[in-house]
């Protein structure tokens, strides 16, 4: 036992000495290894085009359109059927993705360094609001907002950030806190405070004044944009922690809209997996509970680190759009985050709760012990592929996952 | 009494109709009436040369060099002994100033117009933090920002929001107030609004690609940038409320550094005047509260709108930074300014504490009764001049002024 405490604080320990830098925008195909022809990652576990939901596969046909892979989505479906694509998980080359978290070889890509253990992670650039591809989109609109991030804004980026050197996150998440944002549901704070560190350098690199014009209405129009950042940090934070014999800390959380899956640091890249649970929440004005897909995406890497729902106290704004209800409510569910976690980050604090630090390392044994599952503030997609988002809402992490996890950690330490 | 009561639901309600847009941003000397040569805009009620603080005379000999009226500091502060230049307040001009107020008729002013009611008002560019004017700076690099504000920013600032037909502020305050600012002591999230706001169009009318990243950065430097905006926002708001028989509600709080003046509405422009107070607070390294000077500045007008100290509650984080407290005590701030208001802005709310409006309307009989004076969040400065801000603190409206007022106030509507 005290074995696993000390191995759990090494895991904490490398969450925490962390530092996470935006340093650039590149090609997906150049930096992820296998990143080839009809390769699709997605958001999740690993699965197949059999069993994913309908947001899903309407990215799928939609990326494969994009990619020039199929000439409509129609025939794009077809070709999914008979497997013309190769399906992998994100988490298993580097990469998150939001909600469908389509990833392939011509998307930019913005690349988080974590200089304290050399390891880089990368996520596309967030689309935006409605009818994107993250949540099943995938018409005409979609498509061509996603070529302009490629041909566009991804490599504007790209040459600013090299201009920087690199803006580090630590500090401006810190300062997010303090602005109303746990960086899952609300990233309007971090989202003007990148704007605030990018622009300058946008404006110096550029040699396009209305693509620099575009580029800062589009950066300052996402109130999101922030969120695949904050994502990117999420993995390049968790992935020093992998591999720690004996720590029962959670290195990943995530969901490919059908199944849910963890990975723990003493029991490697092993996923444990449960079907999905379906969000709680309040929807978008002509939709209802009937509309909604369950819960998707690899965005739960912001909760693995103490944002998030485990942050909903820095952020009372949020508890009312994700239908959380009060600021107190918003208070205890980080205050009770506190009770399935190792410790508490001292530089991530939350000025409302007198600078109580985000709850930070989340023990599997804990979490069936106390039987309080990781709480997670979501975007809801239309269950139907081609709608878009239709809510957002607060969700729960299946309580199997983290039961089988803890048989096979049990078995990992020769206690079972 | 009913008519009292009447009087100050039509002055809340003036306050609460009212649309401030920023609309562009102006040479002082071009659009204030009288503002010719050696004529100094200053905050707070009228004062004389002889009368004013250090920094107030700090900061006049360095708009004296800065306008070419006089070769050096010391000639300048000869000048100003023997009467050459006329000293006005900021609010007999429709203007305001952030703590020394230097107004002068070379200098940018940004433009807020209440749609509501055609009126305008004006205010500088805020210079950032640590050796400025506005604290009692006055030497070559004070001087130099204040060119570069000139020559650089000003003007396309002007360009940019001419372009954009304005940008609405009560929206943008409000969704300040869930990330965390006050808008006094606490702009950080109201100043990424802006540059969101701003800078597309700021890159699209840009002919000079050196000064749009340096003027973007400059923006994204400044926390505090969004302080003079808040400004003329809250005198713009304040003048249509300035003439309204047998409202004893506040119209304007202001203080020079030496005095500190109310007006009310129901007795016009008349200034009540006490000495200033010392501010509670916390100073940067290497300073005490030996050498602060006294509270200064017009910007308690955005007290006088329900701001700074009044929604303290909506800014933990600055009440840690101005020596106020905990979050339980930000909180109690704004309930107790509850007590001496007329009431709440609807549209101004805090998610903290569960989106209760801000306490709108300053009611003297309140004031005088409960004998609670109204709170202000305020930079101090150095007491002398050419230092520049030496911490952050609390402070109250001195209650003479408003026993004075009230006074007045019984005689205007036939009670005393």
């Amino acid at each position: 036992m005290e074995q696993i405490e000390q191995a759990n604080t090494e895991a904490v320990g490398r969450m925490l000495a962390a530092d996470p830098v935006l340093i650039d925008v590149v090609t997906a195909g150049d930096v992820i290894d296998g990143l080839g022809e009809r390769v699709i990652l997605h958001a999740g576990p690993p699965i197949d085009w059999a069993d994913m939901c309908g947001p899903m596969r309407g990215a799928i046909t939609g990326i494969a359109v994009f990619e020039d892979w199929a000439p409509t989505l129609e025939a794009a479906e077809e070709m999914a059927a008979a497997g013309a694509f190769e399906f992998r998980p994100n988490h298993h080359a580097s990469a998150v993705g939001p909600m469908t978290g389509m990833t392939t070889l011509s998307q930019p890509v913005m690349v988080v360094e974590n200089r304290k253990f050399g390891n880089r992670s990368y996520c596309t650039i967030n689309e935006g609001l409605g009818k994107v591809m993250r949540f099943g989109g995938n018409d005409a609109e979609v498509l061509d907002r996603l070529r302009w991030l490629r041909d566009v804004l991804g490599p504007a980026m790209g040459v600013a950030l090299r201009e920087t050197g690199g803006i580090p996150l630590k500090s401006l998440v810190a300062r997010g806190l303090t602005m109303g944002d746990e960086m899952h549901q609300r990233n309007v704070g971090c989202s003007g405070l990148m704007l605030r560190a990018l622009a300058p350098a946008l404006a110096k690199t550029s040699t396009d004044t209305a693509g620099l014009s575009e580029s800062l209405a589009f950066i300052g129009g996402n109130d999101q944009f922030f969120l695949n950042i904050a994502m990117a940090m999420g993995k390049a934070i968790m992935d020093p922690v992998r591999d720690i014999d004996g720590s029962c800390v959670v290195t990943a959380m995530s969901r490919n809209g059908t199944t849910f899956g963890i990975r723990v640091s003493g029991t490697g890249d092993r996923w444990f997996t449960a079907p999905v649970e379906m969000p709680q929440g309040l929807y978008f004005p002509g939709f209802t509970e009937e509309d909604a897909n369950p819960d998707m995406g690899d965005s739960t890497i912001v909760e693995t680190i103490g944002l998030g729902g485990f942050a909903m106290g820095a952020a009372p704004a949020v508890a009312g759009f994700v239908g959380a209800g009060t600021a107190a409510d918003a208070a205890n569910y980080t205050r009770t985050m506190g009770e399935i976690t190792v410790g508490e980050n001292p530089e991530w604090t939350i000025p409302a709760l007198d600078y109580l630090g985000v709850p930070t390392g989340i023990d599997i044994r804990l979490v069936v012990e106390t039987g309080l599952a990781p709480v997670i503030n979501t975007g809801i997609a239309h269950r139907e592929p081609g709608v878009g988002q239709v809510g957002a809402g607060v969700v729960r992490a299946p309580m199997a996952c983290f039961e089988q996890a803890l048989v096979a950690f049990a078995e990992s330490v020769g206690v079972a």
